[in-house]
């Protein structure tokens, strides 16, 4: 995988061939994205299983229901980690034959979990290009293209579908801190797509949205409670509450493998807290940017309440409120 | 005056003796603060009336009405500046006596636009520590304290004066960027008067509104108006937004120097737009936050508009609304 942390500076692809390095990895953001942490962690299984010594099929199982348990704990807000391990442990529960057929079958899983997350994204990316007008300015928030998912994107899928369909797309990239996916991937992302674009600051999208600058607004999740109540990248709500003071549609852009049923509302998903550091550990211009002994908080996720939410565009179609009605419909069939 | 851009790694006091290299020091961001750029500007005045060689009146005058020109210039958006120019000028066409009589004449009425600063912040502190219950956290933004004024303190000097009070008060300070006035010198003050603090990255504030656990928001102003549309450091009017969609009250503290009655609403105050290169100059981890040749936008201010503004707290009391009535009345007394 693309070692995230590292660009725009450096492009360097990283190799594991142990299933806790991609727990790690997954966990420092080497790899970061709900469906891109999916798949990592489906190819995480299938080292695994490659790793495991087992000789019996049911002592194979027990060395993969272990490595779900350590890679389900890289990260806890995106459900797509959880979905893709569910997925590969049912694989695993239903192969026949013996522990290299089961091997086998885990790894074609996870290749089947990627290769599905590039189509489901060209789904959804149509069903949103529909949306983009010739010539919209939309706020892009965090990163949700390539490197976030196998390939091509969500939200960000959405604007390069737009684009090479020939509409003329300028897209305001919130920086997105505390960790700069929008400044660092979203902006490397648009450079290589020729995509115009300009950098603004999380707190700048109020003015530009309240200046009537701004068409759209374009965001992923990391996971959709029932009521469409969304999960995503801290800053989201505060996004969402502007657009939606101004009138502009937000957009969550969503694999149904996000939208977790299983939970009545966003106050139930669970926020991941990180460390501090990563909010000090900027510089400016070669100075720290706060005084020594200083302690941050730094929540990873907010949840934007469903009414902020104009409507949840999935590869099964765009899903408009009522959401507690609407989106069992994409999911379930 | 210090330079604030050296904060918090570097405390370092400069002095000019051109009124010139004044205006620069408040067009770079040596000084910042609406307060405190009238206080500077005011000083630089004093600086032109003795620089110049003028040995009438009239021809002192003249010059003093050159440097307001070049001073005036400098930042748009505060009135403050213009409104400390527009202070010295009227000191100057009404002294009577010699040129030396001028330059001092100019020299005291700097000095106690400085003075009256000082005991203007303690007494607006006054008013807002008394909305300030014991166990608030609050949120701040950007920088309002010693630093922004000449001493104390706008929206900073109502949390140091409940502080100084005996009541406990958290500070979630923001950081505020793109020039992280809140992590750099807001921190930096926090620090010296022993009050508990944390730093969050802007987009968190929604985070922590929404998780109750803010009591109150704080912010200054760069310039209220008639109605009580109040522009201020970018990010102020998301966070009001944010503050508003959860009850809590968010306050302006703001000197009435800073009211501008000439403006009927916040659409007709200038809003200054900076160079993108201080959105970009970042560095995490000694990398480059943005591809190069990345091109960012950077307005300085926003404009919250009054429906967000729980009351503006001025040195002559708490104005609620409707603010279109209540300004003129703590303004014009």
């Amino acid at each position: 995988m693309i070692d995230q942390r590292l660009l725009p500076s450096e492009f360097q692809v990283v190799a594991y061939d142990d299933y806790r390095e991609v727990a790690a990895a997954i966990r420092d953001m080497v790899v970061r994205g709900a469906p891109a942490i999916g798949a990592a962690a489906a190819f995480g299984m299938a080292l695994a299983a490659r790793q495991s010594s087992a000789t019996s099929m049911d002592d194979l199982r027990v060395d993969l229901e272990l490595a779900a348990d350590v890679l389900g704990e890289a990260r806890p807000t995106a459900v797509n980690l959880v979905w893709a391990l569910k997925r590969i442990m049912r694989t695993a529960a239903s192969t026949a034959g013996d522990v290299d057929d089961l091997r086998a079958a885990v790894l074609l899983e996870a290749q089947e979990i990627a290769d599905e997350d590039v189509q489901i994204n060209k789904r959804m990316a149509g069903y949103g290009a529909a949306l983009i007008e010739d010539g919209d300015t939309v706020i892009h928030h965090c990163n949700t293209g390539a490197l976030a998912t196998v390939d091509w994107g969500t939200a960000l899928g959405v604007i390069r579908t737009a684009h090479e369909g020939g509409k003329r797309v300028h897209v305001l990239v919130d920086e997105t801190r505390p960790r700069l996916q929008g400044a660092r991937l979203t902006a490397w992302e648009l450079e290589r797509y020729g995509i115009p674009y300009e950098i603004i600051t999380d707190n700048a999208a109020g003015y530009f949205l309240r200046s009537g600058q701004v068409g759209k607004v374009f965001f992923g999740a990391d996971r959709v409670a029932a009521n469409g109540d969304v999960a995503n990248k801290i800053g989201t709500y505060m996004l969402a509450l502007a657009a939606n003071d101004n009138d502009v549609p937000a957009y969550s852009v969503v694999p149904t493998s996000t939208i977790d049923l299983s939970l009545a509302h966003g106050g139930l998903i669970p926020i991941e807290e990180r460390d501090g550091a990563e909010v000090l550990d900027l510089q400016k211009s070669g100075r720290a940017i706060a005084p020594e002994g200083a302690k941050a908080r730094n929540p990873a996720f907010d949840v934007t309440p469903n009414r902020l939410v104009s409507a949840i565009i999935t590869e099964n179609g765009v899903v408009y409120p009522p959401f507690v009605d609407n989106l069992v419909k994409v999911v379930e069939g």
